[in-house]
């Protein structure tokens, strides 16, 4: 392998692959970086068994290509040799003994390469009948779930999203068993149904790739992987085994009482009265509604008291009072777009939701806790 | 107490006091802010037995000054509670029960107070001889020197900053027995001689507080404290007892090999170097002289090696081999402000000085590891 490259044009796709290495040192072939220079271009691959990110380099990016191969280097020692090096023209050339040679006008780098035929045979063959969504809407709609999956591996189907296709809807349901968050997504085009979970962990590493641009983002769903591809990137996460529990019982069709309360008075009241209150004690908060207003209230004895008026948008001729975590309430309004969320009550413990007035392909759910 | 006061300016002088709250639970006290409100203005004030600040806010820049009086709060809590207010005029107010009520049209706290008795009692007059220094000077001079400070408890002295006064030059001086790093500042009027050790903990907080402006900072030096004083706020530092190390003799005069070269480009090479080293082998890297280069090279046998070039400013007729820790040389040159530096040697087991080509007011030495 030899070829000569822009640091900037290296470094830019490295910044994609660092992140399917492995974070422990259990098996050293799954912290390297696999270099593979065709004479189409150059791929760049990780994986850390439980995702696999491939890169392209076009030919057309890169200064020369003098002799194809393939190379597997440590991911950690070659992503931060590249990065040091000033934006010039970097020589990359295989040499004796399964050595890497780095070289700039001033720097020398010899680098010892792990052996080829022990990195993983990454199988990312594309579907037939991939589903095409805009990158910034799955990229938003990921954001807009996931806060909401469990971080405890004793029911592993809750630590990832569902992804549910159904009459051309993808759904992505997000539960810790406390909270609900559930996203639908219009799609264009006729696909068969699918129901799968793919892990959060690898969601967010998906998401810190995703641009904000118009391009799609194509879904190669198989029986136990899934594949993301845009802009030259190829993701493989693995799926989670098991049946994720229907979340759609959870949520009333009628509700006792709507109130409508602007989004950042409501967040701002929220995040000033969980001042006090307890993690310990799961941050709880206090709400009612009194006259015009939401009176959102905590405290804590031995500190103080607080008391927040946050004014409705619109009168009522029902009350309430229910208490609830201030952290979920901020997480699940914190991610929504418009200026006016809607609050909806079926009485003190029954589950509360939260929806965008203007858009309500976002439905966001919270448990109550007893208190009253 | 009673008073209004804007959000913002508020904020603007908590944002100084928290800075002497203590981090520990142990002595609830002094994790408190004292609100001392008179006909002049508010003063804040924060302890930690270490570190005192107070700081003023003129009556000009009170809405209304209702009635003076003391109260000594949380200061986590008030400090909180005031940085998510939103910028209105917020009411304070003293009500029964030593408890203090904190309103805004929309939001209403309520804080027990602490003991105002309990707080302890600052000692923070000034001296009548306070040594001026330029405010952006003095930060300077601090950030030069302060990372070569030593953070082992071992030897307390060597845990701070000496201040040397001598024929009206300020020295700092900062060793952790492997390096030195000292800088002058030329003082403009006569001064008593000072040989004190300030703690380093306590300089990074006053460094937070200094300006980069013009106006001058004055040192007021006692026996057991420094007082700080500037821009409105007032930090009283304990000291370090203890006889500081003479580190003059250490600072050879004469030197077999001088050699110039770029800042940038040195520091660029060693870092790149660096990459290649252990931090459990003190990050040794190797520099040698040849030609019209400086070569300096690392390794870590499993993964490999590395040589950097770095052009001489000019010729040299005498040569050198030495080892260094490259996280120390990156420290020492890191600070430099000017294009070139210059580094000096007196063979591979004799400290290394590096100076600013420009301003000879500032060296940093660094003792070489034997490996050649």
């Amino acid at each position: 392998m030899k070829l000569k490259i822009k640091q900037k044009k290296l470094m830019e796709h490295l910044n994609y692959v660092i992140k399917g290495i492995s974070n422990k040192n259990l098996i050293p072939i799954l912290n390297c970086i696999k270099f593979d220079l065709t004479k189409d271009g150059l791929y760049l691959m990780s994986t850390d068994n439980e995702i696999a990110i491939k890169t392209f380099i076009d030919k057309e990016e890169i200064d020369n290509i003098e002799e194809t191969g393939e190379i597997v280097l440590s991911g950690r020692y070659i992503y931060d040799i590249i990065r040091k090096l000033g934006n010039e023209v970097i020589n990359i050339e295989e040499v004796i003994d399964s050595q890497i040679l780095i070289t700039t006008p001033t720097s020398s780098f010899k680098l010892n390469c792990n052996n080829v035929s022990e990195f993983p045979n990454l199988d990312l063959e594309f579907s037939k009948d991939p589903i095409l969504i805009n990158q910034q809407l799955f990229k938003n709609s990921i954001n807009q779930t996931i806060f909401a999956t469990s971080t405890q591996e004793s029911r592993p189907v809750l630590t990832g999203i569902n992804f549910k296709l159904n009459n051309n809807v993808l759904t992505c349901n997000a539960t810790d068993s406390y909270r609900l968050a559930k996203k639908d997504i219009d799609l264009n085009e006729n696909h068969d149904d699918v129901d799968i979970i793919v892990p959060s962990k690898n969601l967010i590493e998906v998401v810190k790739l995703l641009n904000d641009d118009d391009k799609d983002v194509e879904l190669h769903i198989f029986s136990n992987k899934i594949i993301f591809n845009f802009n030259n990137i190829t993701i493989m996460s693995r799926l989670i085994n098991g049946a994720y529990p229907d979340t759609s019982k959870l949520i009333p069709d009628t509700f006792t009482l709507n109130v409508k309360v602007n989004l950042n008075s409501f967040y701002n009241a929220i995040d000033r009265a969980s001042l006090l209150t307890n993690e310990e004690e799961k941050n709880i908060i206090k709400l009612e509604t009194k006259d015009d207003f939401l009176i959102i209230s905590s405290n804590i004895p031995e500190i103080g008291n607080v008391e927040e008026k946050v004014e409705l948008l619109e009168k009522v001729d029902n009350n309430i009072k229910i208490a609830f975590s201030s952290k979920y309430m901020m997480d699940a309004i914190k991610v929504f777009e418009g200026n006016e969320v809607e609050l909806k009550f079926n009485g003190e413990i029954k589950p509360i939701i939260i929806n965008d007035v203007e858009n309500s392909k976002l439905l966001q759910l919270i448990l109550p806790i007893r208190t009253y």
